[in-house]
Parts: structure tokens; C-alpha cells; sequence
């Protein structure tokens, strides 16, 4: 499928780091590359460096005549755009791609969108720790998986579309029902970011009665306190649009760790490995799994 | 302090990364160096790269010309050997030092050896991805925190000399009650373990109704569920050693998660931000303070 995708004109709205790398990523394959970004240094940013061709300040003037538009921008405010004069602004054809944290609630209201709109939910499962157009990466999703969420309307010309720009991204396409990927997404990324926040507020209650946690934490509290540093309003719009689903593994989690728990109060050294290993080999096998991932995509297979 | 500690005959018990490291750093402090382990092959290795000068699989024989004595081994083989015949293995006023992951028993443990023993309990808070001899590394305790806890019995001289080794590491030290230090460890440490674990076993069961779950697990998870991969064994001792402690930081951490949940569930996304927001700060100003410590670190301050 390599060197399928191609567009006349794609408009990324928001530049962020993902935004950002998005326009890198897809350089080549779009004769014209329109950014939409409130913040005029962004823009700014964005021109200068080449990550864009055109700039717009507007959601109307910059999606107005594009063929291929990706929203990336936070949850909310893609829930926005959907539920607000986009469908009037797009052309018939647009392919229209998200690529917000959760994905129930914009697949459906992708679903009122204007017929002709060719529209399909996505998430990317990439990262990095520095935010920001200044960011930007080409190669942020290479090898990376890259869920796609068909909405009620997605027709197969969007979803080829859709895994094609996958495809130039360099990333692994993964079709998933959207409330199903929402449910895996509250298990793998956002009970850990509750774990984490509730971890710092439990060391932080500690502090206050003697500053030498802060001391003495060290690789395992930096590691497990990261997420706990995420943005708020990012995080509160990823939790509110997954509510259901987060409430169900907290739910899960809260029976693991009472069984934990259980065995170690009652001082049952035995039980106790006995529950910790297949958490552990359940780590080290998954560890494998994305070593070997990570060779595969390295010889490009 | 710098240049203080020097001895004649240093024996680390346990030569891991831990206790292959501790060789390795005071290399040059030491006359001469005997390093103890049941493997065979963790000695030969130690002896052909001159990690240590003569090795010993008895304690007996590897403790007895020594005038310092660092067990470098899990918490219950350092109890197992106070509790043995370690103090009648050594000359009168050899140090003696642990560096097991917990203090309180091991310190009470150091009272009843003979008199004229100068034991103190150690902690010092480094590490490594990798383990065994191999990974050793003379750098390892450099600009990290070793805590001291004093035994009823520790003598103002006994902590001189360990006050110096810890220079000598060029480890930051910090004298800490062993009930205190047990405490702060639960917090920073035993509850991000157990965490780890609860929440790779949750991911786990997810994973058996679908295995999409590890396909998408990425970053976030890697960094949560990493303690999770932890040698069991050692867990284990860790754990049994400081049920109280870790006993009680679960009850804090499950007030605080179920606080973080009641807000999720009454979709008060407000008050979620301002229970979430405090732990990002306190998770950025550690990360500060951290990044401080490691440039003082730097610049050899």
C-alpha cells in the first residue's frame, strides 16, 4: 500500500506536537498544507519552519477548500467543531479524520455530519515527553499502532482513504469499534494516569509530614509519578468523554489490589508470589512483544 | 570529608549489581577486597575482572580478616546472617553495614550482635534496569541518597566511618530513624510496586477478552508497569518485612483514589481538575528539585 496516499490540499487543525508531526509526516504527500491554530505564534512557528504552507486563525477559511482535514486537537474541542458548523464548511468528499484520546463519543457525532462528508475516528498511540509545534517529528508515528473507529457513516472509501494516510504515516493500522477502543484505552492509559495522580497525592500526604520522601523517591516513584504530570484540561476531557469505561477498571483494579492486599496482611509470603508472578510475567512477555515490534519496524517490516 | 575513608580489608556479602558496585567504588580505598557469593560463576567473574582481589564462598572464612563488612544481599539473607553466627565470624570493631531495602528488623537484628561489632543499617536509594555482577558499576551510588539508620547500639564512631564510606561512594547520606525510613520507603516505593502489579494484573484480565489491549499499550503503561517486572523473591522479603507500614499507605492511597472516583462518577469535572491539579504540581516540583540535585550533582557540589 506504501506510496498510496496522496491529497491536493490537507488541513491540520490544531499544531500541536501531534498536529505538527502530522504535517511533517505527510510533507510529501500533499501538494498544499494549510495549519489552523488560535495562537499566531504557533502559526507563526509553523510558516516559518516550513510545517505548513498556509496559516488561518479560522476554522471556516482554513478547512474551506481542503480534500483531507484532521482534527487534532483535545477531545472537547473536537467535539465542538463536529457538533458545529464544520459539516457546513467541508467540501463534499472531504476526508475528515480525528485523532482524539477517546472515540465513542466523536464517532457518533460524526454520525450528523452532511452526507458526502467522508468522515472516520482515529487515534494515534504516540507520544513524547516535550509538547508543542516546536516538537514536530516526522517520524512520531512511524511504527506506532494507529486505531481507526469507523463512525455509522464511514463508507469503504473513507476507511481506504483512511488506513492509506495510516499507511504514509509509517504507522500500524488497527480498525476497532469505538466504544471497545475506548475500554482499552481507559485499562492501558487512563487508569494508570488515575493510579498515578492518586500515587502523588498519597506521597504528597506523606510529605507533609516529613519532606524526606521527596528525597528519597527515586527511579520507581519518577516512573510511576509521570503520567500524574499530564495536562489537566487534556486529561479532564479524555476522563469525561470515557466516564463509563474508566469507572468499569477502577472497578477491576480495586479487586486486584484487595487480593493483594488480603494476602499480604495475612502474612501469606506464599500467595502473595503466587499473585505478583503472573502480573510479572504478564510485564516481561509484553516487554518482548514490543522489543520485537520495535525490531520488525526498524528492518520496515 | 572527601579522601576520608580508607581501610585494610573490605568484604561486600553478595556480589549483585549492588554489592559488585560498592567493590568497584571503593576500589581504591580499600588494601584489599574479598568478595562472598553462593555462585560459582558471579565469583569467577568478579575475580578475572578484578572487581574484587579474593573471593569466598563461606562467610565464615570471607568475613573473618576483615575490618568492614557490607551485606549486599536481600533483606531476609541479611537477617538470616545476623541472625546466625555472623557476630562470632568477626574481629571486634569491624563496621558493619547492610544495605537491605528495608531497616526496621534488620536494625533491631544488629542489637544483638556481640559488643565490640560496630554495625549500622544502610539504604541507599540507586539501581539499575540490569542486574547480577556483571552490570556492576563504580558510578552507580554517585549523587544519590544512602540513608543511614542507626542501631540501638551504633556507635558516634561506627557512624563517622559509615558517614565517610557514604562520602566515599560519593552518595549523598541521610541519617533516618529504620520505623521512619520503613515508612517513607512504603510510600515511595513498596505502594508503587504493589501498583505496578495490581494494574498489569487488571490490564491482564482486560487482555483475556481481548487481545487488542498489549497491541496498544504503549508509553504510558511501559512506565506503570515496570515495577511489576521486579524480581518476586526480592519483593517478597521487602514486603514481609514491612507489612505495617505498606498496610497503611494502601489505606491512604485508596482514600485519595476514591476521592479522585467520586468526582469522576458525579461528572464534576471541576472538582476532578482540582483534586488531579495538586498531584501535577507536586509531581513537577519533585521533577525540579530532582533535576537541581542531578546538575548540583554535575558540578560536584
Amino acid at each position: 500500500m506504501s506510496g498510496g496516499f496522496k491529497c491536493r490540499h490537507l488541513t491540520v487543525v490544531g499544531l500541536g506536537l501531534m498536529g505538527g508531526s502530522l504535517a511533517c509526516a505527510l510533507r510529501e504527500r500533499a501538494e498544499h498544507i494549510t495549519g489552523v491554530d488560535r495562537d499566531p505564534a504557533t502559526l507563526d512557528y509553523a510558516l516559518k519552519h516550513k510545517i505548513v504552507d498556509a496559516a488561518a486563525d479560522d476554522l471556516k477559511a482554513g478547512v474551506s477548500e481542503a480534500d483531507v482535514v484532521i482534527l487534532a486537537a483535545p477531545v472537547r474541542a473536537i467535539l465542538h467543531m463536529l457538533d458545529g458548523r464544520i459539516g457546513s464548511y467541508l467540501r463534499s468528499n472531504t476526508l475528515l479524520i480525528d485523532i482524539g484520546s477517546t472515540k465513542a463519543d466523536i464517532v457518533d457525532a460524526m454520525a450528523n455530519l452532511p452526507i458526502g462528508v467522508q468522515a472516520i475516528g482515529g487515534h494515534p498511540m504516540t507520544g513524547k515527553e516535550s509538547n508543542g509545534v516546536e516538537a514536530s517529528d516526522g517520524a512520531l508515528y512511524r511504527g506506532r499502532p494507529f486505531v481507526l473507529c469507523a463512525a455509522r457513516r464511514t463508507t469503504p472509501a473513507a476507511r481506504e482513504r483512511a488506513l492509506a494516510l495510516v499507511d504514509a504515516l509509517g504507522a500500524l493500522p488497527i480498525e476497532m469499534d469505538a466504544h471497545k477502543h475506548d475500554q482499552v484505552v481507559a485499562a492501558i492509559s487512563h487508569l494508570p494516569y488515575l493510579l498515578s495522580a492518586a500515587l502523588v497525592a498519597t506521597v504528597a500526604e506523606e510529605g507533609r509530614a516529613d519532606d524526606a520522601v521527596w528525597n528519597l523517591a527515586a527511579g520507581g516513584f519518577r516512573d510511576m509519578s509521570r503520567l500524574a504530570g499530564s495536562d489537566i484540561k487534556m486529561m479532564g476531557d479524555i476522563l469525561s468523554t470515557n466516564t463509563r469505561a474508566v469507572a468499569k477498571m477502577l472497578a477491576l483494579f480495586r479487586r486486584e489490589l484487595a487480593m493483594i492486599e488480603a494476602m499480604l496482611i495475612s502474612q501469606d509470603d506464599v500467595k502473595l508470589a503466587e499473585l505478583l508472578r503472573p502480573a510479572r510475567e504478564a510485564r516481561l512477555e509484553w516487554m518482548r512483544r514490543m522489543t520485537a515490534r520495535t525490531e520488525a519496524g526498524k528492518h520496515g517490516t
